[in-house]
C-alpha cells in the first residue's frame, strides 16, 4: 500500500519537476499535535508516531524520527520501501545533511509551504543554496483520495467567569504591543494564541480545545479566517461584536497577497512559509514573539482561582483512582488500558470536566521506563502486584487544564526502586519550594529538581517543567524549567507571577522501572524589599505521593518537612470530598513521616 | 588645577573641531586595571576612582561613575567644574543618552580611538547617527605635560615547570583555531592573552604580571609589538625562537594599515577602535572570542598541580594572619592598613611569592558593607575588639594566582551577624560541593550559593564567582558563577575541567557589617556514565572559616558535614607548616561541629 502511494507520489513529483519532496508532521498552524487531516507523513510512510519527517526522492524514501519511536518505526516501516533514519545516532545524517548530499545545484525541493514554518524554510534557503524551493503544492493532498475531512467542531464562547478578562481587553493589549513595535498589521496563526485572545474554544485538535483559524489584526480591523460551519449565530454575533470580519478558512492566502507596504508583526517560527513568503515580498516583517504568547502565559487572578478549583477536582479524581488501585491490585484484573479508563471515568464524575488534556501515559513496570510509552489495543501490559505503575494524565476543565504524574507502588519494591522514588519526590518538592528573586528563569532553578539525581550520578533525559495553558494546550510557552540555556529563549522565560509550570523530575531504568512525580505550580510574588521582588511557587496539584515507596534514609530533615507539609495540605483539600473509607485511607497515605 | 586643564582641553577641542570629547578609563588593550600612564580621566576630572567616564563640551564637563564611588567622586569633584553623573540613579542619563541630547547632527565627538573598544565605537556609530567621530587624537596626551612614562618593566620567561605547556604548542593551537575559522590573520591585543600564549610575564600593570604589547599572528609569522627596553637578550632569543618578529610597541598602527584582503580573527570587544577601523577598511573581520581566552581558562595538569601548591602557601599565610589577629586584637593597636601590611608580610615569607594579585580590601565593621572599600592613608579605621573584620586579598606566586576572602570575628557578635556569617559559609560550601552534568554554566549553580539568602529575603548584589588566571589577572573570562543569563556569554561559559573559579557569596548591611567568604575552586571531572560526564569542584583554598561566628542552628545537617569536611582538610594541609602554638589554635579553629 505504502509502495503504491510512493509510486503515485513519485509520478506527481516528476510532473511537477520536483527532485525531492519533504513531508513533515505539522498542520498549517505549527500545532504541537495534529489531527487526522494533517497526518500526511503517516499516510506516505506508514509510520504513525507523533513525530517524524519524510523525504522522498525517485530512488529513496526516508523517515527521520527520534529515540522514542525507533522500535515502533522499524516495525511499521517494514516492507514499505521507506528507510528509517534514527535521529541522533552516530553516522545518521540530519534531514538537512541528507538533502545537501542527495540534491544538487539546480534541483528542486518540494514541500507544502503551509506545513513548514518560516524559520525552517529559511534554513532550507540558507543550507541548500542553488536549489529551487517549490512550496505551493500539496502533493500528498493531491494523491490522498480518502483523506479525512478538515475538522470543524462547534466553536463556543469561554465565559468571562472562566477567562477573567474580556476579549476586547486582550485585543487592546495586543494592539498596544503592535504599536510599541511600530507595526500596523499582526498576522497570528497559532491556534492557542487566537482562541485565547478571542475567548473562544473548540475541539479541532484532540485534547487541545482550539479552532482552525487564522487571524489578521490591524489597529482598526480584525479578520478571522474560520470555517463557517463551526459557528452558530451566537458565536457569530459575539465575534462580530469583537470587530471580527469573518472569512472562509482558506481565504487567508488570497487575502494576504493583497497586503502591501505594511510593517507586519509575526513570529517566524510559528507562521507558515507560504504566508510569510507572500508577505515578505511586499512588506517589512518584525519577527517577534506573539504578544498573546507572553500575555496568556501569565494567568490573571480569575484564571488562578479557577486553576486552583480545577486542580481540586482533578486531585479528587486521581486520589480516588490511587485508592481504587491500592484496594484492587492483585484482586481484580487490571491492565494499563483499563486503569486509564478507570481514571478517566473518575474524572468524568467531576463537574466541569471536558476531556483529557493529552493522551494518558499508563505504564506498568518496565514500560514506564519508556518516557512516552502509551498502551494500545494491541500492545498493553497487565498490572501485577509488584513494582511500580506510572500514570501521567490530565484533564480539560472549564476551570483550567491539569497535568499530573503519579507513580504508585502496586506491590513490593526493591531498595533501588525506593531510593529512586524518594529522590524523585525530593526533586519535585525542592523545586516547588524554591524562593528566588524576580528575574530568574527556569535554568536558575532546575538544579533543585536534579541535585539528588546528579549527586548519585543519575539524571533524567527530559526537561523538568513546561508551561501549561488555561483550558488550552498542556504544553505552552515561554516558561519552562530546564538546565540547558537556549539563549534565544532566555529573554522571554523570566518567571512571572501567574505563570503555571509543571515540576516533573523522574528516572527511567531500562527494563526495570520508570518513575515520575509531577505537580503543577503557580508562580507567585513573595516579599519585596530593597533586594528586589522575591518570588516563589504555589503547588496547585494535590494528590498524595506514595509513602509506600518513600524511604526517609535518603532524605534530609528539610525534605521530610516539605513532604509532610505538602501531604497535610493534600489531606485538608481533598478529604472533604471523599467517602469515609477513602478519607481514612488518605489520612494514612498523607501521614507525617519522621526523620 | 582641573579648571585650568579643562580650559586648555576646550581650546584644543576648538582647534580640532570637536564639540564633545570623551575620556573613558582604559588603556590601549581593554585591560581591567590601568597604570598611571593611562589615567587620563583622573587627570582631566580629578576623580581618582578605578571606574568612570568623562565627557567634556565647551559648556559642561561631566563624570559618570557607579555607586561604589558616589561619595569619593562628590568629594574629589568639588570645585573642579565637573558635574557628577551618578550611574543607575533615576533621572541620570547614560553617557550615550547625554551625547544624544548634547550633540546635534553634524557635530563631532572626539575620543582617543585606542582607549575605546570596537564594540563601544560601533555603539557610538549606531546611537549617534550623523555625528562625526574623530578618534585619531589623544587630546589629553597633548595637554598632559608631566604625564608619567609608559611602564616598561623587565619581561621574563615563565618556565615550563610552571606553565605546563610550551608556547610553541599554544601557538599551534591558536593557529589551528584560526584555520577552523577560515581566518588568515589573528590580531590579539589583550595583554593576558598575549603573555599566556608566549609564556612570558612582566609587570606593566600593578598586580597583573602582563607586558604592554600587541600581537599579529599569521599561519607562518608572528609580529610582536613591544618595548625594546623591556627585553633582555635571553628573552629576545626566546621570542625569536618562537618565530616572533619584534617591532616597536607603537609601530602596530602603521603595520596594521598595510594589512589588506585578509580574513582577520579578532574579538571586537577587546580590540581598540583605531585598530579595528583601520583593518575593517580593507579586510573582512571574524568577530570571535580570542582562542587564547578559552584555552587559558582551562588550566593544564601542571598548572593545576601548581595552583594547589600556591594555595597551600597562601593558606599558610592567611591562616597565620588570622591566628595573629585573634591573638592580638584588643591588645595591640591594629588598623585596616596595618592589618593588610601584616598579611602582606606573611605572604612575603612564602617562597615564590611575587606581589599581591589585586589591591587588598581590608575593612573593619561597617566599612566592609561597602563591597569595594579600600582603606587609604588618609581614611582608614582602627579595629576594635567587636564585630567583624573582612579581608579580601590575593597573591601572585610562580605557582599561580590566589584570591581569598575571610571575615573574622574580632570580638562579640550580634545574633544577626552570626546568622549572616553562617548562611554565607553555607553558600560557599554548598556551591563548592555541587555535582553536575557537563554542559552546566555558572547560571545553573548560582542558586546553591544564594538559596540560604533568598529563603530569608536577603541577597548580595554581586556575582558569586569569577574566573582566575594562572599567575595572571585575578579576573579572567569566560567562566563565572552568576544567576543572570547573559545570552551572548552563555555559549562560552560551560564549566570545563581545569577552570579555576571563585566562590564568594556575601552580605552587606549598610552601617553595620559586611561578610564575604571566598574560596577558589578547580572544576574537575567526576564519573562518566550513560547519563553523561559528571563534574564537580575541588576547593584549592584552605583557610579556616571562623567558627566563632558560626551558629549551627541555621544549618542543615549536610551543611555542618560540609563545613567539618572542609575544616578537616584545612587542618591536614596547613598544620604541618605551623608552629606548635599555631597548630594548637588551628586544631581548635577547625574542630568538627555537631548539629
Amino acid at each position: 500500500m505504502i509502495a503504491e502511494r510512493l509510486t503515485t507520489l513519485r509520478q506527481k513529483m516528476k510532473e511537477c519537476g520536483m527532485d525531492a519532496y519533504l513531508v513533515p508532521t505539522a498542520d498549517y498552524h505549527e500545532s504541537e499535535y495534529v489531527g487526522p487531516y494533517f497526518k500526511c507523513r503517516a499516510y506516505i510512510t506508514g509510520f504513525t508516531g507523533s513525530a517524524g519527517t519524510a523525504v522522498i526522492t525517485q530512488d529513496e524514501a526516508c523517515l527521520w524520527t527520534d529515540g522514542r519511536y525507533f522500535v515502533q518505526a522499524a516495525k511499521e516501516l517494514q516492507d514499505t520501501g521507506v528507510t528509517l533514519m534514527k535521529m541522533g545516532q552516530e553516522g545518521v545524517p540530519t534531514v538537512i545533511e541528507y538533502l545537501q548530499s542527495h540534491t544538487k545545484e539546480g534541483m528542486t525541493l518540494g514541500f507544502d509551504g503551509r506545513v513548514v514554518n518560516e524559520n525552517l524554510g529559511e534554513t532550507f534557503e540558507e543550507k541548500l543554496p542553488e536549489r529551487f524551493l517549490s512550496y505551493r503544492n500539496d502533493l500528498i493532498g493531491d494523491i490522498w483520495s480518502d483523506r479525512p475531512a478538515l475538522p470543524a467542531e462547534p466553536v463556543w464562547i469561554l465565559d468571562q467567569k472562566y477567562a477573567g478578562e474580556s476579549a476586547l481587553d486582550k485585543l487592546a493589549k495586543v494592539r498596544k504591543k503592535m504599536k510599541e513595535l511600530n507595526t500596523s498589521v499582526h498576522v497570528l496563526t497559532s491556534l492557542d494564541d487566537i482562541v485565547w485572545m478571542l475567548n473562544i474554544r473548540g475541539n479541532d485538535i484532540p485534547c487541545n480545545p482550539v479552532v482552525l483559524s487564522y487571524l489578521i489584526l490591524t489597529e482598526e480591523e480584525g479578520h478571522l479566517f474560520i470555517q463557517d460551519k463551526a459557528l452558530n449565530d451566537d458565536v457569530k454575533t459575539y465575534l462580530h461584536d469583537l470587530g471580527m470580519k469573518l472569512h472562509p478558512y482558506d481565504a487567508v492566502y488570497d487575502f494576504i497577497s493583497e497586503i502591501k507596504g505594511q510593517n507586519i508583526l509575526l513570529e517566524k517560527g510559528y507562521v507558515n512559509y507560504t504566508i510569510c513568503q507572500s508577505l515578505m515580498a511586499e512588506n517589512t516583517i518584525t519577527d517577534h514573539m506573539n504578544p498573546t504568547t507572553s500575555l496568556k502565559a501569565v494567568k490573571n487572578p480569575t484564571e488562578m482561582e479557577n486553576i486552583r478549583k480545577a486542580h481540586i477536582k482533578d486531585g479528587i479524581a486521581v486520589t480516588r483512582f490511587i485508592y481504587w488501585l491500592k484496594q484492587n491490585i492483585g484482586k481484580l484484573p487490571i491492565d494499563e488500558l483499563s486503569a486509564a479508563e478507570k481514571l478517566e471515568s473518575l474524572r468524568k464524575e467531576q463537574e466541569g470536566y471536558i476531556e483529557p488534556s493529552f493522551e494518558t501515559i499508563s505504564a506498568y513496570g518496565p514500560n514506564a521506563a519508556m518516557c512516552h510509552y502509551q498502551p494500545t489495543e494491541n500492545d498493553f501490559a497487565q498490572l501485577k502486584p509488584e513494582g511500580f505503575y506510572l500514570v501521567d494524565s490530565g484533564g480539560q476543565y472549564y476551570e483550567g487544564t491539569t497535568d499530573i504524574t503519579r507513580t504508585i507502588a502496586v506491590g513490593p519494591l526493591t531498595e533501588e526502586q525506593k531510593e529512586h522514588f524518594t529522590i524523585t519526590a525530593m526533586g519535585t518538592l525542592r523545586l516547588g519550594n524554591a524562593k528566588f528573586l524576580h528575574g530568574c528563569i527556569g535554568v536558575n532553578l532546575d538544579y533543585l529538581a536534579r541535585s539528588a539525581f546528579w549527586e548519585r550520578g543519575l539524571d533524567f533525559n527530559h526537561g523538568t517543567g513546561h508551561g501549561v495553558g488555561f483550558l488550552l494546550n498542556v504544553h505552552e510557552r515561554p516558561n519552562d524549567i530546564r538546565w540547558k540555556v537556549a539563549p534565544e529563549r532566555a529573554k522571554y522565560a523570566v518567571l512571572e507571577e501567574g505563570m503555571l509550570t509543571s515540576d516533573e523530575p523522574g528516572i527511567y531504568i531500562e527494563g526495570s522501572h520508570g518513575i515520575r512525580t509531577e505537580n503543577l505550580m503557580l508562580c507567585r510574588k513573595a516579599e519585596k524589599n530593597s533586594y528586589g521582588q522575591f518570588m516563589n511557587f504555589e503547588f496547585v496539584t494535590f494528590v498524595p505521593i506514595d509513602l509506600d515507596a518513600i524511604d526517609t534514609q535518603y532524605m534530609a530533615e528539610k525534605d521530610v518537612e516539605l513532604l509532610n507539609t505538602y501531604h497535610k495540605e493534600v489531606y485538608e483539600k481533598i478529604s472533604p470530598y471523599l467517602t469515609e473509607e477513602e478519607k481514612e485511607w488518605l489520612k494514612e497515605a498523607t501521614r507525617p513521616l519522621k526523620k
